[in-house]
């Protein structure tokens, strides 16, 4: 069932570049909504998903229980910043730093997340294949490529 | 001069399949050759690689400092298992379990990461452009997809 929900979602939503793509998927991640999230996935048994710290899942059911689970805990409040990217041909590859806060009983938290989103090019438009997130630092990416080129 | 390098390489090697692609990754890292490591990476600024932990390294300078810095505890003793694959015209998007064994104080330790690995198609055959490793654990991905197919 869950299944064929996702699927008539896929159906209904034309993304028509990779950027409303990523944004359609962090607008979902932002209002905790389900069905947005999973309009976001390429109906393919293999996409995958890796949440930060957590397994890998493969194929929408068990990409739609994982948000389900996250959601669950209501809006996630999550902001992009340094967003590079891979183009190929009816591909992309986009590197991620998120910001996500959330409030705790110490008060309000943050956490930064490195996430690599594929995106591949379709009949419905632009859809994710891959989204794999781990624990990252505040800044990241910056660090690493200016530390390689003094090195060198 | 260690662009240069890895750009002689890679204008050396043809890797006429995405097999043939991932069989030369997991090889270097087994043998820590770093010029047959960077030789696999797509000849491109925006590249990426996230070792499980670390931070994302962009580019191949930067890329070719992470491996070296690997690479400077010798050989890694890595296999794989469950690649599952999201193929596209010119891309192929690879899910990976990955068993790392390494000698330690307390005898033979192993760890499981879980590996994202994406390969476009150019004029040199098939090339990296992404590799985003994070902590995972044994029956990774069986887990997540049977569970979830219990779950609906």
């Amino acid at each position: 069932m869950a299944d064929s929900r996702a699927k008539a979602n896929q159906q209904a939503v034309l993304l028509s570049s990779v950027d409303e793509a990523e944004a359609a998927f962090y607008d979902a991640m932002q209002h905790a909504d389900i069905d947005r999230m999973m309009a976001v996935w390429a109906d393919d048994e293999e996409i995958a998903c890796v949440h930060p710290g957590g397994l890998r899942m493969v194929g929408a059911v068990a990409i739609r229980a994982g948000f389900e689970a996250v959601f669950a805990h209501g809006a996630v409040q999550v902001t992009v910043a340094n967003v590079r990217r891979v183009e190929g041909q009816g591909l992309s590859v986009h590197h991620v730093l998120e910001k996500v806060q959330a409030m705790t009983a110490e008060g309000m938290q943050t956490a930064y997340v490195l996430a690599s989103n594929v995106y591949v090019h379709g009949p419905q438009g632009w859809r994710m294949v891959l989204h794999h997130a781990s624990p990252g630092q505040r800044d990241d990416m910056q660090e690493m490529v200016e530390a390689a080129s003094v090195l060198h």
